[in-house]
């Protein structure tokens, strides 16, 4: 690769002039400059922006710990992160967490030295969250919030899961499942608790046979939309604990030859952009601003690896219903 | 941050020996090395890879340029080609390409001391080509290629756009249109040529009227195909020179009403994964193998990059037509 040293000898200048052009040109004389210019592009060179970031102590990367692209939500979230951070001229070293690795993945992530770290993939009791803040590097969670109940940037999921039950009694629905997620994320457990709350306030039993908290694979989603199915008395409705779950629930309600909201009326959480799709049509509950929670933490987690924000972030974004055409008022047989 | 320096310090041995602990554990006598790694528990302390890889010259990084992810094909490869470096443990430092800000794209990357790039945003006959050919950086493209023919891994597009216009001409239809992107996409030139050569050995008239080469945006898509819906003689099946663009269109022609496939015929190509989901049964065209164009790169470049490849990769999949349900037979009005 071509050095800096090169540039030097070709310009005829010293080495330290060349870093002068980089780093101060405005410091520069106008025929050195503009003889060292020449030089850079004559040999195209690019300056190594690792060494010089080792000096400044600053490497303008950020540790993005992702949840997997299938989940759609991860598609419209790491968007919006990569993006911002590019515009603001920082770089994004990003993985897809799996959760049984999420200690590889910490580590991963905080040997090579970065700015900060945007997570999605918190636990609520995640003993990381206490290592991060001894760690002393700015971080802050998307969509999951460890139970600390700091820097975190959510929707409000309590009410997202009530909402998304509301709306079904609302449309006559007595057999309400839920299809959700790990209790021990934030998301899936404060939706799962809204879930719960509305059927307790319209007087309708909430039945364990009735409650499946997968781990999210799509072979556990169908297995537990296929039992549901089977019961002597199969739901009307299933609330979803997410679009991604609420997709997968309708992929499989598909391939049995159901009609959808005919046969069973189906809602998720999250409004992620694909829901919107013609084909897809998805009711679901997302933040009224429709703003990207990814979005929102990026812009935090910058300000605060810039010191414009010391203060602790703590957004929960407002939700509502997005009525499309997967639920539809519950009709009798009679 | 702890340092190697604090490390020494609580173990009572020189920063050397704590080198040593690190990077040859095997060299280093039982009780030292307990002592040590007590020490670097205690203080949580992670060796700053940086500042390792600066001195071995390698950086364990690779750059991915990559389309938008509001293109499911990239949500496939970004996927892969993350995971897969994980797994091999290099890190990925992404950047979504915008095609009007490729040589900022190309910049950011170099910028940073990467082992290897991965792109799936090259031009035809992109100059960036020989530059990083000169920089000696081991680089490989994905989907699109150079026209240099050299370091790519995509399907057969030709192949793939004369199996698409074949099938619609199998099903009777007459009026097929096109609504492809860019022609210096290597992609998308070839897949219309297919597109073409299918038509002119079926000897039906290829009509520029019905040909629409997108700028690859929703507006563009849905804008060429009102305008297509708008003639006096609309037509009856729609080759999509990608399962994205395909996709475009069929959230365009239901936004108006139409029904797929009893209105309009649409066929996509690439097969990404949610082509299959029970809500869209997308037919299009995909690799026989199904293996991922992401993974095959990476997975060549890491060997590129660890010498144990060094020939020039070039890898061209076979094609096959995936019947789904957005495609039917012609049926007259009479």
């Amino acid at each position: 690769m071509v050095s800096s040293k090169d540039v030097a000898k070709l310009a005829g200048v010293s080495q330290a002039t060349v870093s002068r052009v980089l780093n101060t040109p405005e410091l520069v004389k106008k025929p050195t400059l503009e003889k060292v210019q020449r030089a850079i592009n004559d040999l195209n060179y690019i300056p190594n922006a690792q060494a010089r970031s080792l000096v400044q102590n600053k490497s303008r990367t950020i540790a993005l710990l992702s949840g997997p692209l299938h989940n759609p939500f991860f598609v419209d979230t790491t968007t919006a992160i990569v993006n911002y951070a590019s515009q603001m001229d920082y770089r994004i070293q990003v993985q897809f967490v799996n959760d049984l690795k999420l200690n590889d993945a910490y580590t991963i992530a905080l040997e090579h030295k970065v700015d900060g770290i945007i997570l999605s993939c918190i636990l609520k009791d995640d003993p990381i969250f206490e290592k991060l803040k001894r760690m002393n590097v700015p971080f802050i969670t998307y969509n999951r919030k460890h139970q600390h109940n700091e820097f975190f940037v959510e929707i409000d999921n309590y009410e997202a899961g009530y909402l998304s039950a509301k709306h079904m009694i609302d449309q006559g629905h007595k057999l309400i499942a839920w299809i959700g997620g790990p209790q021990n994320f934030s998301t899936f457990h404060h939706r799962f608790e809204g879930f719960s709350q509305a059927l307790k306030d319209h007087e309708i039993m909430l039945d364990e046979k009735y409650i499946f908290n997968t781990d999210t694979t799509s072979a556990d989603i169908s297995a537990s939309f296929y039992k549901l199915m089977k019961r002597d008395n199969p739901p009307t409705a299933i609330c979803a604990g997410s679009d991604s779950l609420a997709l997968n629930t309708i992929d499989s309600a598909i391939r049995i030859g159901l009609v959808i909201p005919k046969d069973i009326s189906i809602i998720g959480i999250d409004n992620v952009d694909l829901s919107s799709h013609g084909s897809i049509q998805l009711t679901t509950v997302g933040s009224v601003s429709g703003k990207n929670l990814g979005y929102l933490a990026i812009e935090k987690l910058i300000d605060m690896i810039e010191n414009k924000n010391n203060g602790c972030v703590k957004i929960t974004e407002p939700v509502k219903i997005f009525p499309r055409s997967t639920t539809s008022k519950y009709k009798t047989n009679f």
